[in-house]
């Protein structure tokens, strides 16, 4: 079977919800940079709940995006890192961020036409 | 202020939410093609329901991503396209369901080697 996000029941439909996810882009573009701990994560991913980041990162590990590495110290360390295949997406997911970041102006301009449009 | 995904506040982050939604991608994949009409975009975007799939378009629409072009026949005939801004955004959304589809197999075996760990 040809693979084609289209269809409801083809698996990479829940891969592209995966990977289009803005916790999971913003994660993947931070990792790009290096291994992060989880502290450092959560400090840096502004407006994360500590449940939604464990949850990101738990699917994206289970996806083979991210490897979760456990130090035994006191404190617990753990450290996460991207894997090959969590690095071939960096590109497009990085692309995203820009893409947002960019076009700010753009974006609000268009919607201050359309919302003046519709009053 | 220099835009940042990263803080909760950035308008930055709302888009990065718009533009990496899974029925944005497969409409601007879509529209990319060429303008459609809504019952075109209902019947190859399986699963989505009506109502998501308006409010999936009235959001393009208002970000000034699609334009929405009401013809008065009958029965009425309602045309989507993509704006320049939205096209622009083609290249990276493209390359995002290609992502999905051509790596199904790699995310399927870290899925089962995770879940065989977690057993």
């Amino acid at each position: 079977m040809r693979a084609n996000v289209y269809e409801a029941n083809c698996p990479s439909r829940q891969i592209l919800d995966r990977i289009g996810d803005t916790w999971s882009v913003l994660v993947v573009v931070m990792l790009a940079e290096g291994t992060h701990r989880y502290t450092e994560l959560a400090k840096r991913i502004e407006g994360i709940s500590p449940k939604m980041l464990t949850q990101t990162l738990r699917g994206l590990e289970r996806d083979g995006l991210i490897t979760r590495t456990v130090h035994p110290v006191v404190p617990p360390r753990v450290d996460y890192a991207l894997t090959e295949l969590g690095r071939s997406l960096y590109g497009l997911v990085e692309g995203l961020e820009k893409w947002a970041e960019t076009h700010i102006e753009d974006v609000q301009s268009a919607r201050e036409a359309y919302d003046t449009a519709q009053a």
